[in-house]
């Protein structure tokens, strides 16, 4: 039958990511194409604990249906979260989301309509621009350093775009580049938000799982106009699977998250708010984060290691001090998508640079993960992937 | 602050559901406002128990990142529940969705582009109309009788609006009437949208919970064309706050929900689906709907007896054989707001229509929800009602 779908959905049925990730599932391939936070770290016997105490104190209520802000227990939990971030709010001004997946999609509903201008880093998160595009949005991006966003760069973005009505960051060891925005960079947004009267949706997946550096305060931090949004979620601290996020925002707009919220999904599974909550109030989050930011930084030096070891010394790379990724750029390479075939079949996984792009196109880059592959799958992936480089950059 | 916001969010603030349903939390009033299943019966110790088997036979992948298209376990649940429903499906046409809130959701997003008609039974879900209204839709709708929607007044619909896109029902018990369409409907339905190139959201939540008559065949059972799209709940079989929900289409029509699901919030809640997998695994899930049923049905029986006790002769109201809902009409009531507010200082709440509907508005009219009370309750709370329609129409 021929569906005439809604122009919010992609024409294309194309789906490289989806048939590279599927690919790379195989056991017998390495991947460093995930995003996949390291298993052997999810507390399951503590989570466990903490659902049958759930069950016994509250198993009627966290079966119900519950708010559409979430519940006071869990966004009592974010409120603590938020002050390593030195962000300060009140329960009112928090909703727990279905993910921080879900705040993306919710902030793109309440703010854009067709054409509407949203700027974001060159590269990034490719499932945050595939939201931004169903929203029928006027993509612009704006290129990065070390030190995340180039401010000089955003102002003449703002200058060709003075209607642009979203950016989207990701200022902690950035999904993909692992970069991190510096703290004056940081304060300068927030100015620039104000002025341009621009919605800064500022997403935070990775800001707990620092290994080196100084923790930077958020850009929500140097908000006093309402103009930044701040989203993070429980998916890296703990367990992605029970998709849990929250947004924070004042009070007027929360309103209008929990409207969009409850045509979107009514409310977040509440026997999962309820679980997380009591696993927090059982256990000392800091002390697992430590135990996971310890496990990733040696698998990010096993794989600093490794490319010093087995890339050409043309090759550049990015210097994450936390979260999951490093951002790969092979001069000479001009088909990315060809290295990764190759690989697929020497059985090692990446994701492609294209699909982070929303416009002009780096060739020759790559995202690699490092947190859900053991040290003798880094080595031995990483010798994989530098010989298909080799192999690559020899046939021109 | 100013905020710019787009077109999808609501001009008013205005939410008279929200706050009469968080007027009647108050629990000294005795609501028939909710829609909340009786949530004594919520089998919380066996859903305990489940909740421990998957912790110790697979708890990392629970807590990790899983499919959009939701556990192939959970999948396998929902087939063996359509054939209830007499739908032939097979496991690549099911994907899991967070609530059927979401279902709805996804399923405009999909279809819709602003100004496309969606036509709706009338009165119909109101947290659907939210849904329709947010993607910009010319909303179109049906009369109804006791055997649900007119189809006479469809047909007639369908020439009005040759590019109808779509038509959303709920057949069996519905929301807020309690009505089911009838088997020469049904058919007549799959037929007309074959006819008109109409897609049919058939919302079927409540048909599980069926207390008297004879269960009769999905809209979606007679779809030859591949224009049905079925959803339903896991929240009144089981429990609601999990928000597990599942769409059943053909698979061309599965990729586009996945691909907007994954942008929506990734997955659904892997916990929740690998326990309610489990749950199912162990127990007798029709006995279960039986207990329900009987609860439902002797409720659904104290309230009938309660309306031609207290409410004056010439009020009209549906004959629920399942579900939640009562629908009443009582004529000489011009203002139903009144009343509500005149109820809600006597301790007693329900919803009045005006949501319901997303044009002309039947004066008189409200939903009363009999499955959350207590048998004591729902005397005294009909016996509060009856009194405040008669001071209302005394008052004139």
């Amino acid at each position: 039958m021929n569906y005439h779908y809604s122009t919010k959905v992609p024409m294309s049925d194309a789906d490289p990511v989806g048939d590279l990730l599927k690919a790379a599932a195989n056991p017998d391939i390495i991947s460093f194409a995930g995003g996949l936070p390291a298993p052997e770290l999810f507390p399951v016997a503590q989570v466990q604990e903490a659902a049958n105490q759930v069950f016994q104190e509250k198993g009627m209520t966290a079966l119900q249906y519950g708010s559409s802000q979430g519940t006071p227990e869990l966004r009592k939990v974010v409120l603590e979260r938020l002050s390593t971030d030195d962000i300060q709010a009140d329960l009112e001004q928090v909703m727990i989301s279905t993910g921080s997946q879900q705040v993306i999609d919710l902030t793109s509903k309440i703010f854009l309509n067709e054409g509407d201008t949203v700027i974001v880093e060159k590269p990034t998160y490719l499932c945050a621009l595939d939201v931004f595009k169903s929203y029928g949005a006027n993509l612009v991006s704006v290129e990065m350093d070390e030190n995340g966003m180039k401010m000089d760069q955003l102002e003449k973005a703002l200058q060709e775009h003075p209607d642009a009505k979203l950016l989207y960051t990701i200022p902690n060891f950035q999904n993909p580049t692992g970069r991190t925005m510096s703290l004056d960079r940081r304060k300068k947004l927030a100015q620039l938000a104000a002025e341009h009267d621009l919605i800064v949706l500022e997403d935070n997946p990775y800001g707990a799982v620092r290994f080196e550096g100084t923790p930077l305060p958020a850009i929500k931090s140097f908000d006093t106009t309402g103009h930044v949004v701040y989203t993070s979620t429980f998916s890296k601290i703990l367990a992605p699977g029970l998709r849990l996020g929250w947004v924070v925002a004042p009070v007027e707009l929360i309103e209008k998250y929990m409207v969009m919220k409850q045509s979107a999904d009514l409310h977040t599974d509440a026997l999962s708010q309820y679980i997380v909550a009591k696993f927090f109030e059982n256990n000392d989050i800091e002390a697992h984060i430590a135990n996971i930011t310890a496990l990733y930084k040696e698998r990010k030096d096993l794989m600093m290691e490794a490319i010093q070891k087995y890339f050409p010394k043309t090759v550049t790379y990015s210097q994450p001090e936390g979260g999951m990724f490093i951002w790969i750029e092979v001069p000479g390479i001009t088909d990315t998508q060809k290295l990764s075939d190759r690989c697929i079949k020497n059985d090692v996984a990446f994701v492609p640079g294209e699909p982070f792009y929303c416009d002009e196109i780096v060739p020759g880059t790559f995202r690699l993960n490092y947190s859900s592959m053991s040290p003798e799958q880094i080595d031995l992936g990483m010798k994989r992937l530098g010989e298909a480089i080799d192999e690559t950059l020899a046939q021109g």
